[in-house]
């Protein structure tokens, strides 16, 4: 019931400071989703003994170098692993041509098939829905065609309590049950929903803001989520700077997250001026206590929470 | 008056074993040169303290993935170091249309020049020539078109001695014993070569040969080299599978080094299924004594050689 997330690179523009350029590993239950590939993604993977195995889907926010010159590397390493899954990406129209030509002047046939989706910059769709999440992107204010995700646990159902009547109910009555129902039988309640259940666990969210100015259209988007990586760039003193790259500072990212009233921040996507980071995470706590720095290797989790589901 | 390489990848196809993929820096006085650029080679630079100021040229062998995917995350680096020096990139025809895509679709206008030759693989050509050096392509003998790169420094002068005659001679007469002749006067000798000089120095060389299958073509282009970079991908048990994937084995590597008489050899481009490498150099050595294996930041020095030199 793992939702895990391992930072892998967490610099801006270029790698410095011992640090990579952006990318994600995320892990919810048994799927493992790579976000944005920043050159020397994959390996990262394998110095944070990441598994590639059941890796179905990468995201890819935008067509910025530090951000997918690793993709053409990692695809290339998976056919060598004889790898046979097909392979789901999604990213920015054009990444598929940059795929292409590589592969094409490489003279390679991958053995495993890519299914490429172009992503819509202008709005939100959901792009990926399947029994235990979905995906869906978020418009980035950003200066070319940049998208982020959201990454959202369908409703779970209630936890059947520990209790001797099970055997004796139906397939539908301990259904009913886990939908959240009582179960009926000639207009009585024949089982308690209280009785027999627990509330079920609240679905986790996370979302991936980068890279981005400082814009609040993207709240709605975030509402409340488990937790929230938005890029911070520079400190607030750079502001203008932040605005003409069309990035955000730390105070920016952490004012997003204390008006969407997320849980928690992490903050990545420094900018190579910073050697020391702590500033940063300083600026951020000053607006929303509850901040972090994305720092490569660590891993972040969602734990499960059975708090009443929202509405 | 440094001759120096520096290891920056050894490894084929894929990172493994915390080695890297193909690349290697080599200073030659106060030139510096990048012969093929994988994955992290810029990590690479960094790690190892190499200055990229001096930069001026980039040899690309082939298009396989291991040897040029760092390349483009290369120039992005450079260009945000506000990078003014045009840039010469040598590689095969299609290297320019990769690079430009990737700057098309990051919407990248480099402000530095980046001056594009595609090398013609059938055949061996002089690609640069300057004062103190000449590189020339070697027709390699792989799947796709690939080339190796000789470098080899311009024939030396005569080296003054220490002499209080010095300061009476004109600047026609020192050019004339630099060139290797006697001074004459009259039909005599004024001052004579042997006593005034020393033998200049022999022009040092170095040869990257990587990726080819075993092919013996390539010794005349190689004779007598001070250093060879001679790929081996495999241990001799794997010839045919080399054969087949157009790469050598370790034993194949040394035999070329023998027949071709160079001073010493460095084996690369590892395959992934060997961790240890010693068996490799082991099997080399047997051909081949003066072998070593390419360990990443390792350094190695062509000294210079007052010998005499050759015709």
């Amino acid at each position: 019931m793992s939702f895990e997330l391992t930072i892998l690179g967490s610099n801006s523009a270029a790698p410095a400071h011992s640090r990579h350029q952006s990318s994600q590993f995320l892990r919810l239950e048994n799927h493992t989703f790579l976000i944005d590939c920043g050159e020397g993604t994959q390996m990262q993977i394998t110095r944070y003994r990441l598994k590639l195995g059941r890796l179905k889907h990468i995201f890819i926010s935008h067509l910025h170098g530090d951000h997918y010159l690793g993709l053409v590397g990692l695809l290339s390493t998976l056919n060598l692993r004889n790898r046979q899954d097909a392979l789901h990406i999604f990213g920015p129209p054009g990444l598929d041509d940059i795929i292409s030509l590589h592969l094409k002047y490489t003279e390679t046939v991958l053995g495993y098939k890519v299914h490429f989706r172009a992503l819509d910059p202008n709005q939100s769709e959901v792009i990926l829905d399947n029994q235990q999440l979905t995906v869906t992107t978020i418009p980035m204010d950003h200066r070319i065609p940049c998208t982020g995700f959201l990454f959202k646990e369908k409703p779970k159902k209630f936890r059947l309590k520990k209790s001797s009547d099970l055997t004796q109910m139906s397939f539908d009555e301990i259904n009913t049950l886990k939908n959240g129902q009582n179960v009926m039988a000639n207009n009585h309640i024949k089982y308690a929903l209280k009785e027999y259940t627990d509330p079920p666990y609240k679905p986790r969210s996370y979302a991936y803001c980068s890279d981005t100015r400082y814009n609040e259209t993207i709240i709605p988007y975030i509402k409340s989520v488990d937790l929230l990586y938005h890029e911070s760039t520079f400190l607030s003193d750079r502001e203008q700077r932040a605005y003409e790259t069309y990035h955000s500072s730390a105070r920016q990212a952490a004012t997003i997250a204390l008006k969407a009233g997320v849980e928690k921040l992490i903050l990545g996507h420094f900018s190579i001026r910073y050697k020391d980071l702590s500033p940063l995470l300083a600026e951020a706590r000053q607006v929303f206590p509850n901040s972090q720095l994305a720092i490569e290797g660590q891993k972040v989790s969602i734990q499960l929470d059975s708090h009443e589901q929202e509405a």
